[in-house]
């Protein structure tokens, strides 16, 4: 099958062409870039160097539509919803990594996005690509909004509670924590390696573009309107996401009860690793893998409950989700490309 | 002034040495290892070449009573206990870093330090020493205990708050994230460079032995019986704590108000700094510094509370706050030998 | 084929079980640890939870020999050279990660290595493992002796240019500078992240082991008595080696000429990847990938030669440079199980 | 004493306000900066908040020299030559952190900054406030041109032993390794975390433009015309420079010797520790004070000299040696406001 990646020349397309390149039954036949095409990437990346040459090549839907059969976009906030649909339109299948499907309201994408959806009625068929809890619906769809690295790391702990109405949704305070790759390559002052070296710095406080697709999920999961507290830090580290969720317990239950409600949940794939009771996972134990690492802990003191979810947020927090969805679409192994063990040390 | 520093091979008494260098007041008359006795300290810390050269002395009580005026002790949980009060029954008044007697309770203090208090009377009689908050008591002590580095940046935060009863005592979540210093410079395995670059790792949640002494100090200022979720978090960089604090206020409140509750209560003190609306501060802020640096933030779509408290746990979560400390027990300026503007970058 | 390995614990072992466990033609049968034996691998390292779970097992010489087709020795230095002969009497074929074969002469093993050679009958039968330059004596040898991480990335660049007799070898300095994982997981003052980061160190200069296996191998390729001055440093980060090296040239050449000169040299190969001029490598270019990648400058003002060698020291500088060598003395293609592209960022 | 500090909000600028603001003899008047005229210097420096607080100004000349009695330049490249002459024109003694005003020769101005130079006729008048080793010069000067950071770094080293003859001047490598802060705080993709963070990168090999400057001091300092080869690498640390330089030694002398002829060449400044043998310092024994320390080996095996001099790049080779050279030529101390120890860890 040949794929293309639509803004390749950031880190979410980049590492798109890392997995890729080694997936078995793709050739990625295409990257595009508006920014610089014309150039090769390896004169951008030099570590594709004798991997993967090619050129960057503009924007021109018919000749990308004639060229690929499926297609991603790693576009930054604000451009796959111009450009997306006329790929559907030509019944090329599209998972966008970015945010501008993953809403169902488009008042509720202008409020966070601070822009009008300009294609608001693709909305609704888009599917929320969440791969581990959705995978039904991901193998019907033709749009596919690939979840926020946060929100990947949150939900994914959170569902299985939620669902099985273990936590008051009242409750839930999620506490972000995030390596700097997630900031993208642009060249800002936060992101310089001088400001962020021995440095943790709190941002956009209740203010994240991931909180309506955690709540907009939630509430679908819970039946409740739910509303999260969520708070992001950037830590000095490339990869990686942890979220530190805190909520109150609707029952007296077990760590060991909850571990056991988690591994039924997701008995069926591969990516959701549950460690034992004592046991809390870091960050590194899943880079460049696309494992999503769970740890649980109830307070017996306090009867709060503490869980600790971990992802690669290049991995599974975008471009390792998106090829998981690119497997469903296409009735392949849902792990086939994505058999990497995580890089340790 | 003649000071001398037990465990003084440690990064809190190597900050000592540095700090109490260039005070005007005090001369460093005594270094004491157990460990390494009979070591220059430039053996052990060539970065004190032609600063501070002196040999490490064994632990003689009657030998170090002879040659200092005031102590600190710089040891690791559960030495100072059995030590300190020699000193003091001499008239030495001195000021522990560790945690041997921040805790009113010896019951409390073996359930979370696992051992037992072999000095329990001299436990009523240490004053807790948070600098900011009681300076007029520890003007006045002969044993003061120095808080905990995370007890000390989540305090700072707190008291203020919860004497004017703003926030609900049963809320309170706080989310630690340090820098390695903390864990001392004993060679472990989960402080190793490889371990902790590139990771970000919870660690002991609801366990750390800092939560006793903020619930004893929140439980006073309160009137209420406090307890805190607390989870801690090693993250890769040396020196820094940040606690995000959450909370339900008690009452509707803006951002501002609280910005103003904090300039009035901390207006005896340059050491804490808060920061105008919108903007949240971060560890590199205070680094090498003994600032604490606030930022408060009112999620006006939640209605909940989320705080954001900075400190360098090298100084102001240990050595600068004892010299903070030293400096009220003698009636000199509580910022002699404390005027460091921080590190930047 | 039934594969295992001796001193699986440490950092080269988690590699090679990263490595092997997505090889197509191997199983990995048998992890064995003289410290930690007797403990499920994923207590140590819980990043391979559903991915590699034994347990690590003592070493009794012929439980091994009957489970394993092929060892990899991952021990520390001067363990091996015990053990290693066992297996191979038994007609399986070793690779041994350590140093302890990589000398011909048991007399400069002793001056390196600070001990006899119990083995020293063996050392004429290894052979020196450097993939890409001995590829057919490595495909029939028995014993093979995987190079240095630092001589790795030295003789890589070094060999074409001394064989054509391009620089004298009487002007060869080699800087070296390693990220934290080469000195390996055992806990150490020196590799604490507090001493580690914010620091680069010079060490052992002049005095480093990888120094007469590079002198060894030098010699042999010009016929000249090679000696070389070497320093290595440690920097703040976790893999990867670069060596910059300096060199006079022996006749007027261009930049472009030894960029011929390398690629000609290494056309068999697809690991060694050389830069085109005006370009030089950096060490994350390489990260989790099993190159070797090389640029080099002729400064026209002083005539001085500069070749940036990289390499992931924990890959092509260990376990996987191991796997390639295991490649070529089982005839299988030399890249198989090492098509990883670079982790980047 | 009124100073004033143009280009006041990039890193080197920052560090100066760090410096006077605790200096006993002068009043940090006026900041001064282009491109951030108008704006409070904590609005981009937060850490400053309650230390300093004014605003940063635009360069108007005359209104500059009523305001001050002194003035510092930390300006980028190609901006003080506009514009010191000005002010020295009107007794206002300069000292410009930048390059512009180091060589003496225009044309080498030209080559290796790319511009004319527009004040040539005071490159003569201009001192190299190389602090340590021209003392009495600086004392007189009105215009002193701040050594380059790596500059420092090698001259400090190489000066004693290239006047006394110890070396030949024909052999000298400069293995240069600095943090990401002399880069400056100016976003750029080569400075962001994700591209710095766990790699090393060489760059400018033979172009820097601090070789210039320390060709021309060691071309003076021996009487031969000096060439030097240096290379530059980026590693992953905010502050610190090492330089690893390699020599040949012209006579048979021993490392002792070495160390006591730097101890008696730097008599008279408290700012340059030697080694005892067999110690080589690292650059945190120097994070955030105004040393350089120096480490002295020779391979008895090979006969070469090799020295590590490391420096806190921000301090020593920028604002500190600025202070420095400040305090010469007022006839103050040369230590005033420079008592800092080393931050450690």
């Amino acid at each position: 099958m040949r794929v293309g990646i639509i803004g390749a020349n950031g880190y979410s397309g980049i590492e798109l062409i890392r997995l890729l390149h080694e997936h078995p039954h793709v050739t990625l036949n295409l990257i595009v870039s508006h920014s610089t095409s014309g150039t090769p990437i390896t004169e951008l990346y030099p570590h594709l160097q004798a991997i993967y040459e090619e050129q960057l090549e503009a924007l021109d839907v018919d000749k990308v539509a004639s060229q690929v059969d499926f297609l991603f976009f790693a576009t930054p906030a604000r451009v796959s919803k111009d450009w997306l649909p006329s790929f559907t339109q030509k019944g090329i299948p599209c998972i966008d990594i970015s945010g501008d499907f993953r809403l169902n309201n488009p008042d509720v994408y202008k409020q966070w996005y601070q822009a009008e959806h300009t294609n608001a009625e693709y909305l609704s068929e888009a599917v929320y690509g969440l791969a581990d809890v959705y995978p039904e619906a991901i193998k019907h769809a033709q749009v596919i909004a690939n979840p926020g690295c946060y929100a990947t790391a949150a939900l994914l702990a959170l569902i299985p509670l939620v669902e099985k109405k273990l936590i008051s949704t009242k409750s839930i305070i999620i506490d972000g924590k995030s390596g700097v790759s997630g900031a993208g390559r642009k060249p800002s002052l936060t992101t310089l390696f001088g400001e962020v070296n021995e440095n943790v710095k709190a941002y956009r406080l209740g203010k994240h573009q991931h909180i309506p697709e955690m709540e907009q999920i939630l509430t679908e999961v819970s039946g409740d309107t739910v509303q999260v507290t969520f708070s992001t830090h950037l830590i000095p580290m490339t990869r990686g996401i942890m979220c530190t969720i805190y909520a109150d317990l609707q029952e007296t239950i077990t760590t060991d009860d909850l571990i056991h409600a988690y591994d039924m949940y997701y008995d069926h794939t591969p990516f959701i690793r549950v460690r034992p009771e004592g046991s809390l996972p870091s960050t590194k134990e899943v880079y460049g893998s696309n494992y999503c690492d769970l740890g649980v802990t109830v307070d017996k003191r306090t009867g709060k409950l503490t869980i600790v979810s971990v992802i690669d947020n290049v991995v599974k927090g975008a471009s390792g989700q998106a090829v998981q969805n690119m497997n469903l679409v296409n009735g392949w192994d849902i792990d086939e490309g994505l058999k990497y063990s995580p890089v340790y040390p």
